[in-house]
């Protein structure tokens, strides 16, 4: 490889950002285009909001603070702050304060974009995500909470997941609330580091999660995170109400309901799902992958939720005094395509070109010639696009895993009689003009 | 309207940002499935750069200033700038330098995706673009600026443009290079405030740009812009050659003779053609519109062009030493989405649902059987998402423009005979569950 003198720029990317390549967006290609198709038959409509809003607009403007949160990329622009968005849902919350004359009152809309979040960069830690939202605003009904399990649940089939390979896990945020009400904690803040001792339990077990709710714990690097500080009989009375088996609350009885009524059964209620620490104030999903995903290193991992949601009803109201309660799912799409991309069954076909060798510029008319008739019958072809030996233009073809080259020297246009090759088979045939599109419609 | 308090966020959105609603992203939609479909044909491999590149990577990190360039979008990185890619090129170029052993070569790509510019907003002016770029990387040969002409305009025509609605204009960078060598300019700087002038013809006229030629030109507002100072004869002698008919290059005369290969006849040499002024090397091209298009007072205006490209030898050199002389071509599809959508002719059918009304939440089960059966045939239905009164819901049903309600209320569940209204006709009919998924099919 070339050495970059001095002075020349990086040809390298910033930590948290990749490139992606044909294959994957051919998948998530797929997957939008199912998604869009069920959010047409579920009537749901289409929003794009911008990249950037004023970053108080997302919440992420401290008073406090002379800058935005670190965890958002922002900039300011004249006198105000504005932050690349870190979510589908602040940016849908701005959009109703902004419309709420307009809106449809229930407003239902869903939304694809990439979403951004400035946090260190590590392995396998991405900086810029897709992800699609689905959310109701302006209704209490939980029939839209039952409906976007089902709608997920119909999306992830449609893209060929089966029913044996997801779960819709389902919990609530009452659950805690009440918990918390009856074992009298009152202070925000000790509420706050108990929820996120509780969202820990995937990766921390039981034990650790107890420690968190008690005086802290120390991992093993030796760093230690303040606990909740709650006495050990508030730790235990915890533990049992999140280990119980079925719901108590009345938000999740009525939705284990519609399931019932949907004919919906692949879900389970797992009280251990919390769902970050945000918004949150009723039912709370989150949706998880069950058949095996490799790492780059080929081992198996513990993939968890590609997306989830929940209800949240006080959220718009930081706008003012809109009648908001809402629910919504987020899925984030390119972890969906990571996986989706290792299932055996699944392959999406790329179509190649067929390669028209050049042998001498003067004959370009006859390259286009054929490569206008293969076009118009919708294969895929191209005039060898460089000014090459054929050697070279062999090794192309090969390269771009070409189908075929076509091979129409001197002698075959005198004779109108294109030589095709197959380059998996590697057999050639000369062949008429008007036979070109039928024999290579039998090898692609 | 409910007024903001005091500590309320900002509900607006910064200048240069819009909300993109259903029909204009439908367009959108429309128009990138057409791209898609003929960038197989064309050959062409899919790719996606991320929105972040090191500034110096995309040329704007100039190592005497402490921060990137003003027009770009840039946040310190530890001890790095990042920049939001204002154009997909630069990020093309980076990614042939990182992969240049990997990529076929000629390497044919194209990419969709949102571009920033962090320029002062005005009214109209936007800071976030969607563009489709679709580029040849490392061939000379001039059929690949051809080709590119040609698939725009099979772009175009497949977008519902007909052959007199839209022409490619084309001229080469050789022209004025010859030129400045005929009549002896060599200073760089010169040589780019002239171009910087001839980019003006469409607005000032040949008046207004022989002044930026000379000694300058004052504009109303009584600022005056310094000029590239030439010698009246060889601003006479621009003139006369930049005024010719037909294209004496080498390279325009070698297209010319490629269109009529192709038998494309829907362009024209216009030698105003500039295209900017950043790193042309050969043939240049522009698409422009010829329907009227009409603003937002609904005044026509002149739209000019939607896009354009050309060959750029020397880019991905900054890299490092490549062989990879390229050519190019980037649409702007906002601006093409927003025309689209003024042609008469043009119509994106927006589905939309049938609202099953709720009288009595215990009947769910019945409701949701219904739109079971409307949604496996495919048609679009919701269940009204809220908790009101009938009124408030044949509002809504009217709100969103559904084409019709379905009332099943105690007496028609009985009967297992929804009701079913045309919105668009209001006349109603008693129908058995058998027949509804026809019934409806006749009203959508």
């Amino acid at each position: 490889m070339i050495k970059n003198k001095k002075n020349k720029p990086s040809k390298e990317l910033p930590l948290g950002f990749v490139d992606r390549q044909e294959k994957e967006l051919l998948v998530r290609d797929f997957i939008i285009s199912n998604i869009k198709e069920i959010m047409i038959k579920y009537g749901f409509q289409y929003l794009e909001t911008p990249s950037f809003e004023y970053s108080e607009s997302i919440g992420k403007f401290l008073p406090d603070k002379d800058r935005p949160d670190q965890g958002v990329f922002s900039f300011q622009d004249e006198k105000k702050w504005l932050s690349l968005r870190y979510d589908l849902t602040a940016p849908l919350a701005r959009y109703v304060a902004m419309n709420y004359l307009e809106i449809p009152k229930p407003f239902k809309r869903y939304q694809l974009g990439t979403v951004w979040r400035n946090e260190k960069p590590g392995p396998g830690r991405f900086r810029e995500f897709l992800q699609f939202d689905a959310d109701f605003v302006g209704t209490n009904s939980l029939q839209a909470d039952a409906e976007l399990c089902i709608m997920i649940s119909e999306i992830l089939e449609k893209c060929g997941v089966s029913k044996e390979e997801y779960i819709v896990k389902i919990s609530s945020r009452k659950i805690t609330e009440e918990l918390f009400k009856k074992i009298n904690i009152n202070n925000n803040e000790q509420k706050l580091t108990a929820l996120r001792a509780l969202d820990k339990i995937d990766r921390l077990s039981w034990e650790g999660v107890k420690q968190l709710l008690g005086e802290g714990r120390k991992d093993k690097s030796g760093d230690f995170t303040k606990g909740a500080n709650l006495s050990s009989s508030n730790i235990e009375a915890i533990e049992k109400e999140l280990k119980k088996k079925s719901p108590e609350t009345e938000d999740l009885k009525e939705i284990l309901k519609l399931f019932e009524d949907y004919n919906f059964k692949n879900f389970e209620f797992d009280s251990s799902i919390i769902r970050g620490l945000e918004y949150y104030t009723g039912p709370i999903f989150e949706v998880n992958l069950k058949f095996d995903v490799k790492n780059n290193k080929g081992q198996i991992i513990q993939f968890g939720s590609i997306g989830g949601g929940g209800r949240y009803d006080n959220l718009i109201n930081n706008f003012g005094n809109y009648e908001a309660p809402a629910t919504g799912i987020s899925i984030g799409l390119d972890r969906l395509v990571y996986a989706l991309m290792q299932k055996k069954e699944f392959e999406i076909k790329q179509s190649k070109p067929v390669v028209i060798c050049v042998f001498n510029k003067d004959s370009m008319k006859e390259y286009i010639k054929l490569q206008t008739i293969l076009r118009a019958a919708d294969i895929s072809a191209e005039i060898y696009p460089g000014e090459s030996k054929l050697k070279k233009q062999m090794e192309y073809a090969n390269k771009i895993k070409a189908p075929a080259v076509i091979l129409y020297g001197e002698d075959e246009i005198k004779l109108e009689k294109p030589t095709l090759r197959n380059l998996n088979s590697g057999s050639e045939q000369s062949i008429e003009i008007k036979e070109l599109v039928n024999e290579i419609k039998k090898i692609i």
